[in-house]
Parts: structure tokens; sequence; C-alpha cells
């Protein structure tokens, strides 16, 4: 199956300078055999450790154009699928952008899909399997997917509580990926590269989110994510001194509980050159 | 009763082409049997056994044409029967896919109805019965079905709880047909024919997904769908090992839950051939 | 009162056939009596008795249009009494099915009352007193009752739970009428005629019904009515064995425990014909 | 204050005949005495004896047209005010039954004000002190009530649960006025009238009242009602046997469980003439 | 700041007439201090203590119209500061009640704020801080407030519950006066004034109101308000005994509880008159 | 990256004065670190010790118009990007709050972020990574983040519960500045400056305020905060005694309860000069 030119409507989608991103298994491999055969793809992981750009490098690789939507509580169906507006000659359907993806051969790629409500996660359903057709009730018309249309949806499964869950018959549609922090050499790559520090300081920085993650459990939800890293490595660029800069962007968003803080705070100034020790 | 010509507003719903369906007992007759006297059909039974496909497969055969709609939680009475929309002239009625099954003689196949509102639920009630009509309250007509309307429901008992349940009410108006994944050879015929792969391939995943089945209440909610076996098997064909294969298309999207994955990934490794168990 | 012509709005309404019914007791005295003078009735039984049959048979009896509304969860004030919808010239007032038939002088049935939000139980209470109006607040208009119309509810007392009753002064409002099961002669002759099939075959299925009825409260919420008896009849009537018949029409829609269906099969088959027994 | 006579707008709400009321106390002299000084009155007390009935007697006696509103769950300040409707020119005002009555000096009766939402409760508490306003707040107007409007309300205490009760705010704001079912004369007198039987079968009826009353709290939640003794005699009267008339009129509606209803039967039975006991 | 004059459309709020009030401390400086500041106020006290007879009393004092909005559940952000209607030329907007008020300098009142929904109580934030500005979000405005807005809210300490309070940030915007019911002497003088009755009278029925505040605890959620007492006196200037007055405007309002009654009943009857006690 | 002129649209939005902020540690520094990469910044704190001024101060010094929003529980996601209303010529896009600084270069201010629907909070997520983007999903529009716009939130972490907390990955997309009650004597010194009091009289309300804060966790939610340390100057400015001015402005809103008040008012007294102690 030959990739088609994105349509005009589509070239904000389109992502043309290759977005930067570090390999750590075989995750392009199995993306574009799932790919080849427009099967759809669920990006499993915690939450800021790449999934987002993962799929943007891999839309940037496969030449389509990319719609990315958050997935929330509120988000509708017609959200998705599109609704009718009031124009002077009546009313007028807008495609939605999953029902824009469908159409003209984008990848549409669905963030934090857990979050949405079942009849978003329902509507995609004629999308994952033989049929691969949307059927816009609203409008009466079955909206049979362009060739090049593939769906990729992106789930934590770290914050899957009883309530809100993906169901079996929606899970068992997806060829899954699974992602996680880098290992500590690749990570510091990362950190040096995206926010333009020496790898020197991306590995004390690296060195810190690691300490933090060993803290997974014992109070933390979760340990840093490599975003967050980034964040501190921006901050101290940008001439915050590196206690600062670990403060603000690390230990104070990652909890708001004084004790949890306070342990955090140790480990990680055991780690610290002893001049960016906290006073 | 002889089926009249599908009418040109439902011919994206006519299916052309016989769509694969590989029987294994005496349901092709008992579906035949109840449109027969147009009884209305629940096809019973766990995700991504090929329900969807047996009803495209009986709609083929009987040469009426198909209208599918994905019940969830918040698909209304109006999403189904239809609704007024603004135009220059004023308010205009616009069928919904359910009204227009019933006006021009299609099988109407409503899956995972459960999911549904209790609202969706009853609408179809005077359809199910000797009355056969359609109270478009909104609109004050009561449309009489076509002689070829037919309505089919699938139902998964797996999914019920107390919440959400058919009402006895609804239960009774149907006859049913229960489906369960096909006998071993027959899967691996369907899996092979689907993906494209040898009937050796084809039952090397079969396997995995027997032994899955096995593993069904002891951590895993359902068992690996014939649907995954073929998911894994287009992997395989596009490329990736066996293995990798396996883990993207079953393992990963079975569970979150590391210990069952990892009691999973043994039970289908001693089932691989050894170049294909994950290293 | 002498009952008026039913007016060209109704005509769609109106019952030209005698309805099958066979009556089992004073209940045909009881609901003239009440029509007599315009006294609201309530049927009270379990799900497919022959309520919905009752009331049609009823209607052609009095020679009155009758307009039948399947109450549920959603149905609201509005789609019983009407709504103001866009029209070129502004917005204009369409008539709901009860207020028609409060205007014209129809019966109108509200089937499964109880599933009803407040709002729709009580819009009916100045219906069933001595002020016979029908407030249509949105529209500032009190419609008074035409002299022919009447108000029929039906009620499932095995379906009330702790959140959904009616209330007392919406119960007390209505003459009300028992239905069950009809006796076993009487019942074989309904499923004999309904069905088309022989008064022989149809007491066997009578007495398949008898048997699961037996089991309400060890596992089945209801036994299986007489419109199921009357499924698996059109199903042998089709061709189909009288095994795979109850096994469609009653043993797999009545229950989704496996224990219960066994259960119930072991006692179905031990009235069957041997040749009809499951394999 | 001198009463004015009704606008054309209220003409169908003015009451030309007398409602039959029989006092039992001190009740019209206190809603006069209230009237007088337009205090707002609360009319407390069961289902069925009679509450609705006083107010129109009342109405009817001060000369002021009536306006009643049945309050539920889902009844909107929009629904009491008034509401912008789309017109061709523009969106227009349509005032709702209690801005009517504001405007043009009715009666108000709001039927069991505990049903409605806290809205509606709140939007009647400027219309009951001294300001005697009802601010259309959608509307951007105060409107000052007519010389001779009156708000009266009911209530159900038997009804309140820890849900739904009015506040204490809007409780403080009404005179009240407690109903009961009448003495035993007086009841059969009303039945007898009411129902155009004699007051010897009206007296039949009443002592099954009053048996069905000391049930009360032992599996009963309310005793028959007036109205439903009516109903008996009607049924009576229309041919029904006394039985059956007890039977449908009381029995049935009162309960759905059969022990309650053995037990009242036996009780009623006891006090019916020997001829019209069941058999 | 000297106050500018009331523009046309809030003529009608403002109060030519002084509002009979009593004061029982410092209240009415503690108000003008604020206001002279535009500092907001929080009026806490009792039902039917004199809170909106105050903030009228104030208003008048000031000169400045004044706007109530009674809050309760329902009422949204929008029904306060304004909304979009159609109109021929498109959609218009149109100012709520606190947007009047900010725009041209009334007093806003916003009555038992904490029935409110946290939009309502968030949209004041900024409007009680430096900023004196309100936000419209939907119509992209941002309302400086006129130098002569303030915005006095009342709320009942005694109604709070663990699910509606006001937050504490919203609590520290206001400066808080406290209410209570007056001093005997006090209370029989409005009880005589508002009512037209003796002070002797009066003093009688405060005699009442104390000593339903002592059971106050021992089943009644409140005592007697000012307001009953007030009630009870026009009744009886109305001509209905003092025993029916008490019994109609206070003991069956107060408590639906019969026992609580009961000992209300007795409480009060010995404080009466021999001649005024209940038969 | 130089900040361009705000344009007209957004001029009611510039501050050109100086607003009064006394700094307390780093926090404008690394305000502007984290401005000059762009970075979101979440303020943490408690109530009224002057987030909101903190920010204003850093729109005036970057000198960009600053846009906030004050969220709560039904603030949509539309109520932030924007909607189509109703025109002459159709329905026409108004751009909300959000869109508006995104298109223009605003500092955009999300006051109590957590109080926000999940809708709210994931809308931003594309504004705050690389993408710098805000999906208009309703008008098919990927807006593209001005150079110069840069989004900051506001969070109480005394507030959360179990039900409303931000999550993990909003939390961690933020550069955070922690905020607390400032220094006694930097608090005398603003709030002298804000009320217009001598340092002296500021001095003794900053003990009061420190008093109260004491007792935080003994009864009370919160102490008092500079607000309404600021607040109780004024009323004294205005003429009330400092009994009356710290009763109103702090005693009264702080807490309901008795007990906690006269504690609370004891320990305060303690501290005040002798004239100004409660009689």
């Amino acid at each position: 199956m030959a990739a088609t030119p994105a349509s005009g409507r589509l070239s904000a989608h389109e992502i043309h300078d290759e977005p930067f991103y570090r390999p750590v298994g075989d995750e392009i491999d199995i993306f574009a055999a799932a790919y080849a055969s427009r099967l759809p793809v669920m990006l499993k992981g915690p939450t800021g450790c790449g999934k987002t750009r993962f799929v943007e490098h891999m839309a940037w690789r496969l030449k389509r154009p990319l719609i990315t939507v958050a997935a929330h509580e509120d988000l509708t169906a017609a959200d998705l699928a599109g609704r009718f507006l009031l124009a002077p000659e009546g009313t007028v359907w807008h495609d939605g952008p999953l029902t824009m993806a469908v159409r003209e051969g984008a990848i549409c790629y669905l963030d934090e899909i857990v979050e949405a409500r079942q009849d978003t996660t329902v509507v995609i359903h004629p999308l994952t399997d033989a049929r691969r057709a949307l059927p816009l009730e609203k409008k009466g018309e079955l909206v049979q997917a362009h060739p090049d249309f593939q769906l990729t949806i992106s789930y934590n499964p770290g914050y899957q509580s009883a309530v809100k869950d993906l169901k079996e018959s929606t899970k068992q549609r997806f060829v899954a990926i699974e992602f996680d922090y880098p290992e500590a050499g690749i990570e510091a790559e990362i950190v040096a590269r995206e926010a333009g520090v020496s790898v020197d300081l991306a590995g004390t920085l690296v060195d810190v989110g690691l300490r933090s993650r060993n803290l997974r459990g014992h109070g933390l939800a979760e340990g840093a994510s490599t975003r967050m890293l980034i964040h501190a490595a921006v901050l101290a660029r940008g001439g915050a001194s590196l206690e600062a800069a670990v403060r603000s962007a690390i230990l104070l968003p990652i909890t708001d509980e004084r004790d949890v803080r306070d342990a955090l705070g140790a480990a990680i100034a055991a780690g610290l050159p002893a001049a960016a020790r906290p006073r």
C-alpha cells in the first residue's frame, strides 16, 4: 500500500522536521509492521517517558500527517466524530479530528484514552477491525477509512482504577508496545540534547531521577520523569542554581507531602556535587 | 415473504462479497429460522469470537443490507431513532440508523446492547413483538416495520454487572444463539485464512491462545481471542519475530499485571518452537 | 357518555381487527366498569403474560384508538406532553403522544411506568382525578381531557426496588387489575394459536414453561413467559428441532448462569418426548 | 384590599361552580385570614385526603383564579418563571405559570412542593416576604406581585426523607393548615356524594378504609385514602361486585406484598356484608 | 468616593422609603466602614432574623440601588453574569444581575450564597480583591467595577454540611457581621410594628418564641424566627384566636414530629394567657 | 526571544502600573528563568498569601499582558478555548481567554486549577510540552502558540482531596514555586502599605495573624491570611475600633465554631493593646 500525499486540510498536521527520538528496543520495527497492515497500536507506559514523541517520530518516518487528541472525561463521541453547526443555509456538518484522519489518511493519536467516556472508546471499534469504517450516526454516513489511516492510542497502566479501565473488548483490538524511562546513559543523552546542556550536567540530573524512582511506592506515586529532568536542566541553563533547578522542576511538583519531600530531598542531595546541595 | 431489493439509501450497507465465516454448529439454521418469522435474535458470547462476522455473513446470505450500531453508555434513543435538524425551511427530521433499517427492511445489528442506556433498550420493545412498530415520539409518527426488517443484538454475558444488565422483559423478547471460541482445528484454519499465514504458524498461535484461556480466572479476565491470534500472525507475517509478535499482540494487551504476564509468558513459551522463545 | 369517532390524526392508532385475547377472569368487566367512569387503570403482572395484548383488546372492544408509550429512565415529561420545534415562522408547538390522546379521546397506555422519571409520573396526576386536565406548562395551556380519554398503565411488581417504585400518591389514583400466566390449558391454546402449531406441541412447551416457573427463586428471576413458549413453537414450526427451539427460545435467553441453565435443562428434558431431549 | 376581576389570560383558571368541600375544622377561616394579609399557606397532610379540593374550594370562595403546578424532581425554576422562545423576530419571553399568577393576581398552588429541586423552592422566597416580588433573572425584570396574588403549597410529611425535605428557611415562610382523613360520618357523606352511591354502601367502604388505616405501620405505608374509597364505590355503582370493587380499587393498588394483602383482605372481609366477602 | 446617581436601568432597584430596621449593635457602623472602602461583607445568622431587611436598610441609607439574588443549587455563573440570547441580528449579550450591579454601581446581595454551585462563588472572587473586575469569559470582556459597586452575601452557619460549605479562599475575602434574634424588648417592638398589633400581644408571642428557641437541639432544628412571630400576630389581628394563630404560624410549620410538637405545644401553652391555651 | 508588543485586543489586559510586590526569596528569578524558556509555572501556597499579586507583578515586569481565569467545577474546556456563537451570517467562532492568550502572546493565569474539571486540565497539555499548540477540536484548528505565550497556574496543596487532585501527568509538566505567608517584618510592611495604616498598627495585626496560624490544626483549617490582616487594618482606618475590626475581618470569617472562636479570641486579646481588648 503506497502512502498518498496528505491533502491540504491536513497540512498543518504534517511533520516536516525529524522529531528527535532515541530508540531503546524494537519499538520502531513493531510499529512499522503494525502500520504496514494498519493494525491499531497501543503505547503503554508511565507519564513523560516519550510516548508522544515516539508517535510524532513514527508519523514523520512514515510520512503521514498526525492528528493528536488528548482524551478527557468530557470528551464526547461528537468531539471526535463531528457535529452539525448552524450556517446561513441551515445546519452544516463539520468533521471532527477523528473523521478528518479517517477520510484523509492520517495517523490519529488518542492520548490517555482511558480518561475518555465509554462512547469515545466504543466509537473507535469499527475502525479497529476488518470493517475499517466510522459510522457517523448523526449524519447517517458510513465513512470508509482512507487506506493510509491508522489509529494509535496511549495508555498509562499505573493510572487505571476500578472505575476507569479499558474494556477487554477494546484492549484486544490493539497491538501494544511497552515504554519505560530509558536506561541511564540514553536518558542523559536525551536530557543533554533536549535542554542544550552538557552530558555531565545531564548525567547528574539522571542520577537525581533514578533516586526519585527508587522512592516509588514509598510515598511517591511516580518518580521524576525524563520531562522533569529536562525542565531542571533548562532552568539550570537559564541561570538557576542546580539546587533551585532541582527544587522547582522536581521536588515541588512531585509531591505535596513535606515528609516525602524531605526524604527525597535528602536522597537527591547525597548525589549532587557538594556545591549544589541545598543550604 | 420474499425479500425486496434494498433501496438506494441503504446501498452503502449492502454486502456484496461473501464474508468468510466458518460455522461451528447449527447457528446458521437457527438464525435463518428466526429470520423467516422475523424473530429478533441475540448473539451471546465472549469478545472477539466472531459474532460480528457471523451477522455480516448472515446478512450476505439473506441478501439484506446490514446496519450496525455499536451501543455505548451515551447512546440515546434519539441516536437510534432520529432527530430534528435545523434547515433553512425550519426543523427537518432525519431518520436514525434504526429507523432507516425499520423503514427500508434492513437487518439492524445493535452491538454490545448492554452498554446502552435504558431508553435505547426500551425503544426496541415494540419492534420485537407482534406490533413490529417504532414510535417516533418526537415526530408523532408510528413507523410500521418493513416486512424484511429484523433486529439482532449482541451480548457478552461475561461483562454483566449488578448495575448493567439487560432487563428480563428485554431478554425474553429474543431468540438466542451462543458463541464461543472455535475448536482448535477450525480456529487455526480461520487464523491462517484471515492473516495469510501457514496453517502451521496458525496452529502454533492457536496453541498459545488455548494456554492463555486456561489461565482465565487465574488473574486473566479473558483469554486471548481469535482476533488477537490473527494480530500476532499478521505481525509475524510482516517480519516481526514470533516472540515479538506474541508479546505485542497478546501478552501486552491482555494484562497490566506483571505477575500474570510472567506466568502467561512462561506458559506460552513452553509451547513455542525453541527458536521463538523470548530471550 | 357515547364514544365519538376518532379523528384523522389518530387513525394510525385505531385497531380494526380483533386482537386475540383469551380472558382468564373478570378482567374485561372490571376494565369496562372503570372505563365507563373513566377511572385510570393499572395492569399489574409479570413480563410477557399478555398485559399489552389485553389493553389492545380492550381498545378494540371499546372502539377507541390506543396510543402506547414505553416508559424508560430517560422519558421526560416533554416526551409525553409535547415540545416547541423550530419552524420558518418561529417555534411551533407539537403535541406529544399523551397530549394527543388527551385532546382527541384515545386510551393512552404507559407501559412499565415505573421505569420513568418522577416528572413523567407526576405529569399524569391532574389527569387522574376530578380535574381531568393536562397543564402544558411550557405552552401556558390547560388541556381539558376529551370525554373519551382514559389512562392505563402497566406495572411489574417483581421489578420494583428501593430506588424505583411508584409513589403512594400515584398508586392510589389507579384501579388495578392483576395478571399472571394463564392456566395450562388456556396457555396451550394461546401458544397454538399464536405460533400456528398443534395443541399437542403447544402443550409440550407449556409443560416446559411450568417446569421453568417452578425454578423461580432457585436461581431464576422469572420463569419462561408465554411469549418465550410462542417463540420456541415458531422456531419448531420453522424447522428447528424441538431441542434446538427450546434451547434458543428459552434456555439461552433466560439465564447466563451455567449451573442454573443445566438444572433447568435437565428439568425440561425430563418432560420432553425422548426424541427431543438434548443429545 | 378589593379583589380585581381576573384578566382574560386567566379565564381558563377561574372556577365558576362551587367545588364540593366538607369542612372539618377551622381551616376555611384560617385560610381566609391568611389570604386577607396575603400570607403564604402550606397544606400539610396525607395523600388523597382532600388538600387539592380544599384549595379549589377556597379559590372559588375568594373568587380568584387558581393556577396549579404539580411539582416534581425535574421541575426547574424556568418551568415556573418562564423562558425565552424563538420567534421570527428573535427570542420572545413567555411567562411561566407562577409569573402569570404573580402578574395577574391568581392563587398559585404548588402541589407536593418537596418533590421539586432546590431552585424551585428558592425562587419563591422573595414572593413570601415583604418584598412580594419575583425576579426574572434571565429577563432582567423584577415583577412586583399583583395585590391579589397568593401562594399556597402542599406538603405530605409522611414522604419526607433525609435527602428530600423543605429547608427551614422555606418552611418558616408559610402559615400551615393540617389535614387528615375526615371522621367516619363525614367521610361516608363525601364518598356517597362523589361516587353517587347510597350512604349505606359508602359507610361500608369507610369501614374498609378504617380497617386499612389501622394496618398503617404493619406493612402498609399508608391506609386507603378517601379517593380509593370513592373509586371502589364508583366500580360498585358501575356493576362490579363489592368484593371485586374493593379488590381493584383498594387491595391491589395499596400493596405488592402478598402477606400484607392477605392480612388486609381478611381484616376487610370481616367487616363486609357476608354476600360481599371474597369467595 | 462620592456616590453617583443610579442609572435608569436600575431605577426599579432603588429604595425610596426607609425600610424599618431596629439596630441591635454596631452593625450599621461596621457596614458603613466596609462600604467606604468597598470591602465585601458577609451577613452571618439564622433564618428569618432580619439579614435581608438590614441590607435593604443599608442600601436606603447609602442611597445605592440594591440587586438581590437568591442563590440555589442550580444557579449558574451565567445566571449571575449574563448570557447571549438570540435576536433577529444574531446573538445579543444580556447582562445578568451581578453584571448590571457591577457596571452601574449597585449593591449586589447574594442571599444564602452557600446554596450556590462552586462556579457562582468563584465568579465573584476577582470582584472581591484589588482587581474589582468581573471577567465575562463567554463575551471576552473584562468589566471593571463601578466605583460604587459593593458585594454583600448572607450565610447561615447552622446550615453548613460537609458537602456544602464556603471555601476558605472565599470566606477570607469578606468582612463579617453576625446576626441573631434580637433581645426580647426589641423583638416585641419589631413584631408590634410589622404586624400592626399591640406591644402586649407582641410580647406574648415573643415569649412563645423564646420557649421554642430553648428547645433548639431537643428535636427542633431551629426555634421560631421573628418572622414566624409576625405571622402569628398577623393571623391574630385578622381574627384568628391566639391559639389557632400560634398553631398555624409556629407549631405546624416548625416540625413534623408529633412528639416534638406536643412538647413545644405544652411549653408554649404554659406561657399563654389562660384564655388562649388550646382546648 | 524578544517580546512583541501586545495587540489591541489584549490592551485591557496590559498592566501599566507596577503592582506592589515584596519578594521573599528567589521567586522572581525562577519565574524569569522559566519564562525565558517558556516553561509552564505552578504557584503553590495557601489562600491569600500573594500568589495572584505575584503573577501580576511578573506580567508587569516582563511587559506581557495577563489573562486570568478563575477555575471552578463548572469551567468547561469550551469556556477556555472558545465556542461558536450565532450571528446573522451563521455560527461564528469566538476565542476563549486561553485561545486569546495563546494567539497573541499573553501570560495566561489559571487560578485554583484543581477546581476545574478534567477536560480543562487536559486541554492545556499540548501547550505545556514541545508542541506548544492548542487544538480547537470544535473548530478543526491547531493554534500554534505565539512565541511570548506562557502558562501559569496556582494550586493550594491544603485543599486537595482524594477526589480532586491534579493528575501526575499534569503536575509533571510544571516548574513550581512555593509561597507562604511572609516573615513578620515583611508582612507588617505589606499590611501598612496596602491598607494605608502605620507600621505600628500593622505590626499589631501581624501578631494577631501569627497567633491565629498557631491554631492551625487545632480547629482552624487555615490561619488568618495577609489579606484578612489588610481588611482589619482598612476597617480600623475607617473608624472601627481595633476590637471590632479584628472581630469582623478575622474572627467571624475564619470559623463558625463558637469554641474555636472563643479560643482564638482569647489568644488574640492577649496580644492586643489593653484598650483594644474586647469588652
